[in-house]
């Protein structure tokens, strides 16, 4: 499986919104997770742990609609753009997320993501 | 500077459609540039050779319109999306490219600039 075909396949299962089937599939034992933001959660290593942040994060936010665009491809790498339209549960403040994810491949895997937090 | 700060900067100078000055403030001297596509154009090092292939691209293609999106920021890396309504001189044909940039920071210059193509 190449990049670009396991780059349109994992895309197109995060349009049908199965996130987890998509990580579940495609990320490498030995992710490595990065977030932009500082804190606990900034790096993430591991299939199992970046897993458990995706479950905490499912728990504490309403999702209430969003887009997926991609993937924009390029070698070894792959780019997807997030809109979400969402509520995090704590606080009640429901905002609009703009992001990309930059996911490297490795042996048909994705070895890492990197999120990027438009910066306007 | 931060890579947050070269970014915001670099981003709102490609909004001005100034993208001969962004390069020439911002591109280090030993920048790579990696295109999507294959071809004698895929990999490109140097600041001076960077240049020529936008001179190249610029004189070879009428631009009709188009959006810059970003900057997408994380650690030393940011990325900004582009649309351009564009018709490439020879062959007449008119086109609208979606595309992002990934872009690496080192010591306040880009050293690496990453194209990858919307592949939907």
């Amino acid at each position: 499986m190449t990049t670009l075909e396991l780059a349109r396949d994992f895309t197109s299962m995060l349009k049908r919104h199965d996130h987890d089937g998509a990580a579940a599939k495609y990320n490498a034992d030995d992710i490595v997770s990065y977030e932009a933001m500082e804190g606990p959660m900034a790096v993430c290593r591991g299939k199992a742990s970046v897993k458990a942040k995706g479950d905490w994060w499912q728990a504490n936010h309403e999702v209430h609609g969003g887009t997926v665009e991609g993937p924009y491809v390029n070698g070894d790498q792959f780019v997807v753009r997030f809109t979400i339209d969402v509520t995090a549960k704590e606080s009640g403040q429901r905002m609009m997320m703009d992001e990309v994810g930059i996911y490297t491949v490795k042996d048909g895997k994705i070895v890492e993501e990197r999120f990027c937090y438009l910066e306007a």
